[in-house]
């Protein structure tokens, strides 16, 4: 059946989750000088999550990685006493792991985000954080990408403050249990939704990497032009190409964003595009949100593409395993 | 008349260009311990530019800051030893003008690249690159965006080594000004897409900057649903939206990523899409390249947006200042 793997993987979420998320971690690294995170496709939504989490709790600036400063040209950046964290869900984008090697030949300490302990990435890192999330027959990621979020979390809470109380953690998998017992309102938004060709995410803030990812899965899965934006950047330029009838999903969490992705809203309506605000994830804190709401654009993605009459386990002309060298 | 304003801004670039060029600073800053740099829309993709150039001359990983970390989640990020580098095209940005200040507070070394000397934004730094394009009336940033470019040429020199033999610099005036006398290449092109509402624009290494700035400026210009990727980003996942006739160009310059594009473009053909490859920039190395490359994009949003009716001056719903606090 189309998408019964996808579907299947979905639902293993919360208890990857838990698992994962129950973990306590030593790095062995006191205070980093800086960090720096080194990810593709889906993996570097994961790491927009992961630097929000990581600067606060390091309180050193966090740097996503640039691999063809490397891998084409040469880059000899200097990371000595920072934190290297490469993610990938196979662990054998080789790109990846070159960047990884490179900068802990430099005196960088090096961290693996990966489903597989066996492979190069972990291989090339001093600590690994395995997702146990099982394999991913699908090629869109879901348990593999909210795990990796997850991971964050976990890295996080071993250098410093979380934006959450204690045992907030241990409340994501239900939060994540009660997003997948409720797929009607993405079911729905799909049939409204199942002729477009181009679709707007947005959020800001914490929910900002869920919107990168949903618009990621959605184009990969349902085959439909979407990008996410930060509603601060969206409100200042591309919301000029939002027509009257455009469809736009914006994210939402309570919280300090709160107010400007209502304003967004506004101005998004007074243009007349067809509007949908995801419902709220409740149960976490917003720091946590962005992992049920992931879930939530999966359900999108799916749902679209079924709609749509093709298979969300095998999108056209994809594999699973990123190999650009 | 339509665009008369962005035309005119545009021609003036070479002259722009040359003066920023010649300029040698010192930032009082012998080698920094990171590098972060603050910047929105399109600023942001000049941050992209200077991100690369930054880092192979400090040898130190280079952050595109997060603002809402600070201005929303209370981060209090140390930025102690660290090269702050604030990037916005009017200086008045509320947002970037916070961050920078918070930065700074931490110890970091602040280095304002501004078109208003006056602005708080340079109020806010040690050492003020003042872009010197005059006035800019046209919504679209043209001028000031490649002067950002410039801006962090100029900055990278003061730091270490960049990837251009010395003189260089002085090429860049001219390769502006060849593509500004051959405007043919994206008139006709602008004909043949008249019609589009999608468009994919793909590079790699030096040129990603210049594809990502190319898909704002034709969103916001001529109101396309233009999207940027890397090539290596492209063909693991967004590829799979790519349909036959979809509307595809590539940017590519002679260099180590050239094979990267290559690839990619014969996996676009193999799907049938409309591709168009760029015209390669003449007389600048890669490194420098983006800058012409920039220019390119801005004639295709230019032109894109007169064939579809469209005043490129004033976009719907657009101010020049980004106001986001």
């Amino acid at each position: 059946m189309p998408g019964s793997h996808m579907r299947r993987e979905m639902t293993e979420q919360p208890e990857v989750l838990a698992r994962l998320l129950s973990r306590r971690i030593d790095v062995g690294l006191e205070r980093p000088a800086g960090v720096i995170i080194v990810a593709r496709g889906s993996s570097d939504h994961a790491a927009v999550y992961g630097r929000y989490l990581l600067e606060l709790a390091t309180r050193r600036p966090v740097a996503l990685a640039a691999p063809s400063l490397f891998t084409r040209y040469g880059a000899r950046t200097d990371a000595s006493g920072w934190l290297v964290v490469g993610v990938s869900q196979s662990g054998k984008t080789p790109e990846i792991v070159d960047v990884v090697e490179r900068l802990r030949a430099t005196g960088g300490h090096a961290v693996a985000i990966t489903n597989d302990a066996d492979s190069p990435l972990a291989a090339a890192a001093e600590t690994v954080i395995e997702l146990g999330a099982g394999e991913e027959r699908a090629v869109p990621a879901t348990k593999t990408y909210t795990a990796q979020m997850a991971a964050f979390a976990v890295l996080a809470a071993a250098f410093g403050e979380v934006p959450w109380e204690q045992g907030a953690l241990s409340a994501v998998p239900g939060a994540v249990s009660a997003v997948l017992e409720d797929p009607d309102p993405m079911a729905t938004l799909a049939v409204r939704w199942a002729a477009i060709d181009k679709l707007v995410v947005t959020a800001r803030g914490w929910m900002f990497s869920a919107a990168l990812e949903t618009a990621l899965k959605v184009r990969e899965t349902a085959l439909v032009s979407a990008q996410g934006f930060s509603v601060a950047d969206l409100l200042h330029g591309p919301i000029a190409a939002v027509d009257a009838g455009a469809a736009v999903l914006a994210l939402r969490a309570d919280g300090p964003s709160a107010t400007d992705v209502d304003e967004a809203v506004e101005a998004l309506q007074q243009r007349g595009a067809d509007l949908h605000l995801m419902p709220t994830v409740t149960g976490v804190p917003e720091a946590l949100a962005p992992i049920a709401a992931a879930v939530r654009g999966q359900q999108l993605a799916l749902e679209l593409a079924l709609r749509k009459g093709l298979d969300p386990d095998a999108p056209r002309g994809l594999n699973k395993v990123t190999i650009t060298r």
